[in-house]
Formats: C-alpha cells, sequence, structure tokens
C-alpha cells in the first residue's frame, strides 16, 4: 500500500456541467473532510454520497456531491473520494491547490491505475486495457479493451504459466537430487504442455495484426492508375468531398487520408496519386509514395477503369507489386455506370467486385466486402481474444523462442538444469504480461502514458 | 413535476480519466435498472452508489459506478441517477443511445436545471448563477456567481416584494368599499417602503457596472502618444511578448486585446495605436479606433513619455476627451528609467503614477492601482450583492420607474385604484428577477444558453 494520498482532476478539461477531482490514499476521507460541510465525512461509510458545501480554508467555494468509498471496496483497494463540482476551470482549480494544501499530492499520470495493479485489483494488463478502453474509438476496439479489462488473456496466460511452473519446480527438485538419476517431471505430460503453450502463444501472436488494426485502424491504401476513380471511391465511403475530383488524370497528388468505422472496424484510408509512367517530377514522386504506401498496408484497395483495363490486366498488375503475404486484397473494377453490359469478372487470386463508385450503390457491397477481408486476413475466430499491445506482442514472441527451445531441448533428451533455463525464460516473459514480473522501467512506461486522474 | 425523463452527458467532451452520463425524472433509477448488473437499482436507497456493469442491450459496454439519488433528496427534486463511466467519448455515445432506447429523452440545454427551478429547488436568479458559475473564470466572477447562487439577492428582494405585496392587498381591500372613504393602507409607511425599496434598487443598478465588469471583465484601454511604451506596459502586465514593441512610432496598428485577472479581478486589456496627427490614412485609422474605444471603456490606463509629455500635459489631454464620468481613469508617466531624476507629479485631476514598463519594478504599485480603482470607481462596499446580469439590470430599472410613479402619485395623494397599477407594475417586474413570474419565452431564453447536461 502507498502511504501518500493522491489528487487529480478526472473529468476532461474545458467547461461542463460537471467536473470531477478524485482522490486516492489512506487520508483520502481526512483530507476532504477538511474542506466540507456540513456532514462528518470521516464518520462516512463506504459507497456513501454527501452534498454540501466546499471550502477553500474558510471561504465557500462551490456546491458539491462527495462520493466515499472505503478500503479495500474502491477500484484502488484504498480509501477513495469523489468529488463532484460545477464544471467550471477555475472551480476545479481552485479546489485541487486546496486539497494540496491540506496534504494530498497531486498524481502522476496513470496514477490511480498503477495503485490499482499495486494493490492486486488489477493485472498489468488489464491496467493498459483502461488506457486503450478509454482511447477506443469503435466497437471492435471497445470490445477487445473490454475484454481484455475483464481478464480475457490475463486468465488463459496465468493459468498455462501456472501449469509451467510446477514443471520447473518439480526438474528443480530433481537438480536437487544431484548424481542420482530422478526424475520427477514427467517428460512426456512437459512436451504435451510445451506444445499446448506453443499453440496457444502462436495463435495469440497471430492475432496481433487484427488487433492492432482493430485498435489504431486498418491501414487501407486506395491504389489504381489515373482517373481510375480512386478519389471518388473514397468520397463515397467517406460521404463527403474530402478528395478533389475532376476528369483530369492525376488530380491527386498529396496523400489523403481519413478515417470511417464500418461495421465496429475502423479503417484508415489514404488515397493515392495514380501509378502510370510520368516525366512529371511531381508526379513521379506522388507515384513513387503511393506504391511505398501499398507495401506497408494492411489493405490494398486497387480501383481499375472497367473502360480501359480488364479484371485479368488489373489482377496482373497487382501481382506484380509483390505485397506481404498477409495483405488484405479487394480488387474494384469501377464505373460500371458507363458501361452498356458488365463484363463478368472471370476467377482471379483476388476478390473482386464491379461497382460505380459515383452511383453509390454498390457502397455496400463494398464496405461488407472490406469488413470481411479484414476479419478474414487474421484467420481469426469471433470471439477469441485477440492482442492489440505491442508490449505483449514483443513479450509473447521471446516467450515462444524460448519454449521452440524448451522443445528443441526435450527432443534431444537434454538434461534439467539446461532445460530450465529457457523454461525460466518463457515464463519471465509470460510474467511480463501481466505483471506478475514487472521493472519500474516498465511501469514508469506504462502509466506515463495514461491521462492525468486515470 | 416533470412526467418524463431526460438524460445528458454532463462532463466536457473529449477524453479523461471519467465520463458521467445524468438523468433525472420519474424513471431514472428503472430505466438505469435496466442497463445495470448486478445490483436491483429499483431497490436502492437514496444517496447510495453501486459498482457493477453498463450493458448495452445483453453487451457488456463499461465498469461503471452509478449514483443514485431519491426524490425529493436531489438537485432537481426528481429522481437523479448519475453513471460515471471510463471518459471515452464512444462509451458515452454508445450509452446515451442505450439509455433513449430505454426511455430516456435527450435533454435540452439547462434542461436539469430548468427542472430544480420548476420544482422549487432554485430561484431563477439562482438557477441562472448556476451558468455563471460554470464559466467563471475569475474569483471576482466566482465570488459573485456563488452569492447569487446561494440566494444573495433573491432573499432581499423577495423580502422587499413581499412587503410590498401586503400594502397592495390592503389598497385592493379599500377598493371592495367603493364609495366609502376607508384607508387600510398607511400611506406614510408605504412611503417609507417605498423609499426604502428605491434606495435599495438604486444601489443594486449601480453595481451592474462592477458586476458585469468582474463578470465580463473590465474593458481596459491602454491610450497614448506614439512610443510612449504602451505595448511594452501590454506585454509586462501580461507577462509574454503579446505586443510587437519597437523604438518606431507607430509599431502597433491593430488593437490587441488580452485578458488578465489582477487579485481576482479580470481585465480585458486593449492595447491600441498611439494617438497624433498623422497622414498615413492606415496610421488615421488607427487613431480613430484607439479613440472610439477610449469612449467605450470602463478603464482608461494613460500613458505617457516622461521625457516629452508632462503630467499636466497628459491629464489635460485626458481631460479633453471627455469620457464618461464613471471611465476609471489611471495616468502612467513612463520611461522613468531614462530621468535622471524622477519629477514629482503635481496634483491631477486623475491618479497618477511614475513608472518604468521596461524595469517591471513598478508592475505591483501598477496593478495594485488598477485594481483600486475599479473598486472605487463602482462605489460598492465590499461584500455587498452585485448585479451582473443585463436581465437583473433591466428588471430592476424598470421596477425603480414604476416605485418613482408610485412614490409621486403618493405625493400627489392619487387615489389607491391609481396607485395600485404602478405598484402590480414594480411588483411584476421584482417577480421577474427571482421568476416568482415568468414566461416560457424567458425561461427558453435563460436555459437555452446554458450548457446540455446542466
Amino acid at each position: 500500500m502507498q502511504d501518500d494520498t493522491i489528487v487529480a482532476i478526472s473529468t476532461p478539461p474545458g467547461v461542463g456541467a460537471l467536473g470531477m477531482i478524485r482522490l486516492s490514499g489512506p487520508e483520502a476521507v481526512a483530507i476532504t473532510h477538511q474542506a466540507f460541510r456540513p456532514a462528518k465525512l470521516k464518520e462516512a461509510t463506504g459507497h456513501s454520497l454527501h452534498y454540501g458545501r466546499f471550502f477553500v480554508k474558510e471561504h465557500p467555494l462551490d456546491e458539491v456531491v462527495v462520493s466515499v468509498f472505503r478500503a479495500p471496496r474502491s477500484f484502488t483497494k484504498e480509501e477513495v473520494v469523489e468529488i463532484s463540482f460545477h464544471g467550471s476551470p477555475y472551480i476545479l482549480r481552485k479546489a485541487l491547490t486546496e486539497l494540496v494544501r491540506l496534504g494530498a499530492r497531486l498524481a502522476e499520470p496513470g496514477e490511480f491505475t498503477q495503485r490499482a495493479f499495486l494493490n492486486g485489483a488489477l493485472d498489468l494488463a488489464q491496467a493498459e486495457a483502461v488506457a486503450d478502453l478509454i482511447a477506443s474509438s469503435s466497437a471492435g476496439a471497445h470490445q477487445m479493451a473490454l475484454a481484455q479489462l475483464r481478464g480475457g488473456v490475463s486468465d488463459e496466460l496465468k493459468g498455462l504459466r501456472e501449469q509451467l511452473l510446477n514443471f520447473t519446480s518439480l526438474i528443480e527438485l530433481e537438480l536437487d537430487f544431484g548424481e542420482e538419476d530422478v526424475e520427477f517431471a514427467d517428460r512426456t505430460q512437459l512436451n504435451d504442455l510445451i506444445q499446448r503453450m506453443l499453440a496457444r502463444l502462436s495463435g495469440l501472436i497471430d492475432s496481433f495484426k487484427l488487433g492492432n488494426a482493430l485498435k489504431q485502424g486498418v491501414p487501407t491504401v486506395i491504389l489504381g492508375k489515373p482517373n481510375a476513380g480512386k478519389s471518388t471511391l473514397l468520397n463515397a465511403l467517406l460521404n463527403e468531398q474530402r478528395a478533389i475530383v475532376s476528369d483530369i488524370p492525376g488530380t491527386t497528388r498529396d496523400v489523403i487520408e481519413d478515417r470511417i468505422v464500418l461495421e465496429g472496424i475502423e479503417f484508415r484510408l489514404m488515397d493515392t496519386a495514380g501509378v502510370r509512367e510520368t516525366d512529371d517530377q511531381i508526379e513521379q514522386e506522388g507515384v513513387r509514395r503511393s506504391l511505398s504506401l501499398a507495401q506497408e498496408a494492411s489493405f490494398l484497395l486497387y480501383v481499375f477503369d472497367l473502360q480501359t483495363e480488364s479484371p485479368v490486366e488489373a489482377s496482373g498488375y497487382v501481382q506484380e507489386l509483390d505485397l506481404p503475404s498477409d495483405t488484405a486484397i479487394l480488387l474494384l473494377g469501377n464505373k460500371t455506370d458507363l458501361l452498356e453490359a458488365v463484363p463478368k469478372i472471370p476467377t482471379l487470386p483476388y476478390p473482386s467486385l464491379s461497382i460505380s463508385a459515383k452511383s453509390k450503390e454498390h457502397l455496400p457491397t463494398v464496405t461488407h466486402a472490406m469488413v470481411e477481408q479484414v476479419q478474414a486476413f487474421a484467420h481469426q475466430q469471433p470471439g477469441q481474444p485477440l492482442i492489440s499491445n505491442v508490449r505483449h506482442h514483443h513479450a509473447l514472441t521471446q516467450a515462444r523462442d524460448a519454449l521452440l527451445e524448451v522443445r528443441q531441448g526435450l527432443a534431444y533428451g537434454l538434461t534439467g538444469d539446461l532445460l530450465t533455463i529457457d523454461i525460466r525464460t518463457a515464463l519471465h516473459h509470460i510474467g511480463e504480461i501481466t505483471g506478475e514480473i514487472s521493472t519500474d522501467e516498465v511501469l514508469g512506461n506504462i502509466f506515463g502514458k495514461f491521462c492525468i486522474g486515470k
């Protein structure tokens, strides 16, 4: 338990109907008690509400409602007080100053959640989920953060780690017997466990691509020849005139980026300059950037003009781009409105649709195909926990590498003392995720990115 | 009592640690109950706190704390629920939509406070003080709003109105006796009351200038000849390089405005173009604006260069401006740092100081003199209630005019039926302030300016 009491404004900055100040620590109630009348907060029971006035020295500052949470029945497991003021920045500032004068300390970013972690109310992955939850701006990101907050991945990892830890103890016990040739830890069972863990870890590692895309938005590049209708498609998807469109090929030179949420998944759409051979130096630079973005994207929307480019040509062009194998790809044959008959698209290596970006009638088909592609490229079962955190991804990868070593060691019949080195490494990295293993530096990195008051 | 239940987000927009949604109305608890688990909110007592999960249909949305206030022990005197979410705009939007689906209606701006007024928890002047309190950005504005919220002026006006109402009843009783020459209402006592009310109303009306200046900031114009050091003074007061300063006379052309709070009073400082005869058309326009601003200001800081302009000359120049009699004026003889000896300033019609804006050493003296001048020009006793609201000022003025008519009528010995017309008018206007007399239009005007969720 921390022995000081922290305080911070917990509501977003600016003017609003309400503004909230929160305290946590042994003196939270006693400090607020000094500034509050008429109720005697010191005697308040947990989970109680008190209406009254907040004083700065002897001067009334505001009429407030105080919520009292008694340890350990609070989210930090400490004494917690929340004071609801009128939402004036002036009042909040004055009140904060007064609470510091009375003995509270200004909280660092994320310090409330950090205390919840240190006091065992949350594990580290859950604490990180709090920040993700606050930042979530789509249903996908939100559900992922909420699942993580509720312990989704943590519980499973803790269970696996526990089993592995038992084996390590047994192997280490063997070492105590030194020269005697005892084997407490059943190698076949250990091998089974390692296999199970490897499968699970690989699944989680693979889920990172989708998880991260859900959290950050799927980087989606709209590529195609000049005048294929890329900007028209962007505008149609965003339902606004975001990009300048004209009949003149090469209208778009800069990359135009905007965000859209489709069926709960956020896409970061990037409209690019049309790709073609050109002597114009500015346009050449644009083309170079378009192709380079396509290489980095998670999702490529290749738009082509059905009047001038056949589906087979389009597919061939995309194949030549030689994109990373996990890039999701969707071909969009555009300008059906200008064709007398819509050609039947032959079987291609990529999913493809005939559309008219201009008429917008195919828009629902396009957006639905986009969502399907994203879900497909991650090979992810719905409802399975996803990893969206770079730190977790890194730790899981290191744990997997160590487990691969253990498996190999088992195959080679290595002795226990050699096996335990790699097992310990795996245990360490899995423990990092839930915070069973943590350092001040790691904690500082994690909680330093939180907002103040959380 | 209103028969529907309103809902709104009460915290400022944006991402924060906490976000709050508030409901008020007969179904506030029942509606929240449907979206909340595990506690049975329907059975919750007043002033209780409940931790649990908020659901959208059957999907968990967030972990929340719910505060339940039972009617009439809430600020609207209705059933009130406040739900504290993680401060994600996405979560708040989803939760708001769900509460509307479950039967709540989106609140209009100020509708919570309007209900508090309609249910008798606040009078109208107190309700208006809520908005002022939230908007207050200086100690002066804050104290005024808090005094008004606590009923300062209201109580006094209600008392006076009550006494006047009693007299009216008595006079109207006389009328019932028709031809008989009875006099239930003592005319001498009535005259005394009218005199007392006139004195009090005049005091409040006069306090509007200071009250409004405290609320909006005191419009303060810095005037002077070119190169007198006006911009240097502005920068020194603001403690930043707000205005471009140079040795070249006429550097400032546009009016530069910024705000500063001194000893709890906010000043709106306006730095202006130097006033001089000039052929430059742009500069002429600047000079014209400077002089016109000085006419409208509540406070004039006249800055002059002690090397080239004597205090007597400066004072004479200001006198010739013929400013409104209630403009506060302070003369500042500048550039003492360039003088070998600081001249003794003779007795002038205006308070004056010798300063060096550049060295900043006189800054505390200047700011203190500014605060004193503002307090002095309002002839206001400290601690007396101030009027800061245009609507109140208007109503008080109309009430005073009607009372002056009554006083004259009494002097002329007018009959009761004629007196009551003006007394009723005065009663009406005083009642407008506290809301004893109000129309939907007036209420719409007042509460429409509130923020949503208040």
